[in-house]
C-alpha cells in the first residue's frame, strides 16, 4: 500500500470513528500526524478527550470497505492532503475562537461526482430557503440560480425540499454547475424524492458530505450541513425563509465565516418572506433581487497575477503572499471593500477576505463604518 | 388693526411674493421684522439680492383678501408668530449647511382645517409612494397606515394618486387623523379627483401648504412640498416606488432632515418596489413591514418632566434645556440611539434628535457606528 493510500485510509478511518468535525481530533493529527492517529484510536490508546470521544467508536474500522464501494458508483474521499481540497474555503475556521466542535473544518469530505471540489466551488454561491417555497420563492429562486449558473458560478445548496431543490434544478437546467451538501451519506438519497435530482447534480456537479457512506440524517448533522454550505460558497442567499428557519442558521455560518449574506425579500404579506425580512432589518444580510446584485456582493473572482510581485520587497516580513498582495493593494487614504481590494490586488475575494483577517490580527488594518483600511 | 393682525398680514404678503422657501428673506425677516421687511418690499427698498428676487413680485399684495377668503372657508395663515408653528419639526434646517433657497425652512404654512398644526404632528409619519400603485402597495399602505392611525398618530402625505391617497384613506377610515401637503394653495383641489378626499382631510386633520391660496401646481413646488412631507413626520415610510420616484425625494429629505426613513419590501419582481429595494440595500432605508415596526424606529414620544431640573445645576452653560436634558440622559459609557435617550430624558425624540445636532456641533456628544456617546 503506498503511504497516500495508508494516508487516506487513515482519514476515512477518523472521518468514520469522528463523525463530524472535531478541534481536537484535527488538532492531533495536525501534531502527530493522520496515520499517527488513526493508529493509536485503533489501539484505544489516544489519551485524554480524545480517547472518551472515540473510544465507542475506535472498532468501526469500515474504511477500505467504505472507499471501495463508493469508488465503484463514482465517488471518493478528499482529504486536506489532496490538492482540490477547498483550503481556501476553510480558512474562515481559523477565526472562530471557539473550541466548540462545530465551530471545526471538516476533517475530509466524502464526494460523489467526477468534477475537483476546488475548482467547483472557486466561485460558488450558496442559496438555500424554506422548504414550504412559495410559488413566488421558487420562481425567483430559478431565476437568480439560473441566471449565476450561466454566468458560471457554482450553485451551493442542501438539496432540501423547496428553495434548495429550485435552486439545484435552475442550475441544471441551464446546464450549469452546482454541489449539494447532504446531512447524510452522499451514497444515500435524502430526501428519497430526491434520489433523481441528487444523480443529476453528481454529474453536472459534486455532492458532498463529511460523514461516510451509509450515515442517516439527524437533527445535527443538518446543522453541520449548513456550515459546509456557508464554508463551500463566496457568499450566502437566503432567498425565503420563515421567522425561525435553518436558512437563517446557514447565513449565521457564513456571517461568522466572513462570507457576505444575502437575502431577497417578499411581500411583507407572506409568512415565507418573514425571516428574510427580519435578517435584511436587523443588518444580518443585505437585500438582493437578482443575479447581478449577488454577484456585486460576492466580489469578482480573480487569479490573475500581474507581477506584483516587486511589492513584496517591502518589508513586511511574516506576511503571506496573498496578505502582502492585499496590504499593498490599499490606497493611500480612505477605505476600501473586499470585491475592491480583490480587484486591485488580483486575488480571489475570498483569500482577500482570509487575508484580511489575518492583517487584523496584526494590527495592520482596521475595520470601520464597513471598510476596511490600513491601520 | 392689532400688532398681531398687522405682523400676520406681512407674512401673508411675504409668502405670496416670496412663492416658496428663501434662505435670505427669511434672514432678513430674522434681522430686521416680518413687518419692516414687508414694507421694504413693497416700497422696493428691501436692497441687494433680496430685491432682485422680489421686485417683480412686489406688486402682488393680496395678503388681506387671501386671508380673508381663506378664513371664510375654514382656513388660515399659520406663522413662526403662533404658538402652534411647528418649531421643532423645522429645526433640521438648521443643520443644513447650504445656502439653496431649497433647504430654507417654509416663511409660514397656509392650512386648511380647524386642528392645530403642532398637536397634529406631535407623533406623525409620513407615507408615501408612487402614484402607479399594485394592489400589494394599496393594501399595504391600508394596513400599516390603518394601524398608526389607530394608535394615535397623524398620517402626512401628498395627496397624490396611488399610496398617498391609500394612506390618508386609511386615517380616515379608522376615525384616525391625517395631514396632507399640497405642492399648491389649500383652495385647489390637485389632484380634482381627490376633491371629495380633501375636504375630508381638512376636516379630519389639516391640508397644508406653504403656497398662498391660488396657487397652482408646478415641478418645483412638489420637490419642496416632499420636504414638507419630511419636516412635518417623525419618519418617513415609502411603501412602493419605482426605480426613480419622487417618493425617494421626500426620503432624502427626512434624511437630510435627521429622520428615520423607512421602506417597505416587495416582491422582486414588482417594478413597483424597486425603489424601495434599492433604497433598503443602499442603506439609505431601513426595512419595515408593519405599523410595529415604523412606531420602533421612530421612537416613543414623550412630554413628561420628572423633575429633572436638578440635574442643570452642572455648568453646562449656554445649552437649551432640551439639550442639558438630553446630555444628562447619557449613560456613563456606551452609546445611545435617539429613542432611549428620549425616554430617558423625558424628551420628545424630535427634540432629542435636535439636540443631539447641536450638542455634536459643540463637540460634547459624537455620532460612532449609528450610536451616540458623550465625546
Amino acid at each position: 500500500m503506498s503511504a497516500a493510500d495508508e494516508r487516506r485510509l487513515a482519514w476515512a478511518y477518523l472521518s468514520t470513528v469522528g463523525q463530524g468535525a472535531s478541534r481536537s481530533l484535527s488538532a492531533a493529527i495536525g501534531e502527530h500526524g493522520v496515520v499517527e492517529v488513526a493508529e493509536a484510536v485503533r489501539q484505544g490508546g489516544a489519551g485524554g478527550r480524545l480517547s472518551s470521544r472515540l473510544a465507542a467508536r475506535a472498532h468501526l474500522d469500515t474504511a477500505a470497505e467504505d472507499l471501495g464501494r463508493l469508488a465503484r458508483s463514482g465517488g471518493r474521499l478528499v482529504t486536506p492532503d489532496d490538492e482540490e481540497w477547498p483550503a481556501w474555503h476553510l480558512l474562515g475556521f481559523e477565526l472562530l475562537t471557539t473550541t466548540v466542535d462545530a465551530d471545526a473544518p471538516p476533517l475530509a469530505l466524502w464526494v460523489w461526482g467526477e468534477r475537483r471540489i476546488d475548482e467547483l466551488t472557486d466561485r460558488s454561491v450558496g442559496i438555500v430557503g424554506t422548504r414550504a417555497a412559495s410559488g413566488y420563492g421558487e420562481h425567483v429562486t430559478a431565476q437568480v440560480a439560473g441566471d449565476l449558473a450561466v454566468d458560471g458560478w457554482t450553485v451551493v445548496s442542501g438539496a432540501a425540499f423547496g428553495v434548495d431543490a429550485a435552486a439545484h434544478r435552475a442550475a441544471l437546467g441551464v446546464g450549469g454547475t452546482t454541489l449539494a451538501v447532504l446531512a447524510c451519506g452522499v451514497d444515500r438519497a435524502y430526501p428519497a424524492a430526491h434520489s433523481a435530482l441528487l444523480r443529476s447534480v453528481s454529474e453536472a456537479g459534486l455532492v458532498v458530505s463529511e460523514y461516510p457512506p451509509g450515515t442517516t440524517p439527524a437533527r445535527y448533522r443538518f446543522l453541520a450541513r449548513n456550515r459546509l454550505i456557508a464554508a463551500l460558497s463566496a457568499g450566502t442567499v437566503v432567498v425565503e425563509a420563515g421567522w425561525r428557519s435553518g436558512a437563517r442558521n446557514t447565513a449565521t455560518w457564513a456571517r461568522r465565516l466572513g462570507k457576505p449574506v444575502m437575502a431577497v425579500p417578499g411581500p411583507v404579506t407572506s409568512a415565507s418572506s418573514q425571516g428574510c425580512h427580519r435578517m435584511i432589518r436587523e443588518g444580518e444580510a443585505r437585500l438582493v433581487g437578482s443575479a447581478h446584485e449577488v454577484v456585486e456582493e460576492c466580489g469578482p473572482v480573480l487569479g490573475r497575477d500581474d507581477g506584483r510581485d516587486a511589492l513584496f520587497r517591502r518589508d513586511l516580513d511574516g506576511l503571506s503572499r496573498e496578505s502582502s498582495l492585499v496590504y499593498e493593494a490599499f490606497p493611500a487614504t480612505g477605505s476600501c471593500t473586499p470585491s475592491v481590494l480583490a480587484e486591485s490586488a488580483g486575488v480571489p475575494v475570498e483569500q482577500v477576505r482570509a487575508a484580511l483577517s489575518l492583517l487584523e490580527l496584526d494590527g495592520l488594518v482596521v475595520l470601520v463604518d464597513g471598510g476596511w483600511r490600513r491601520a
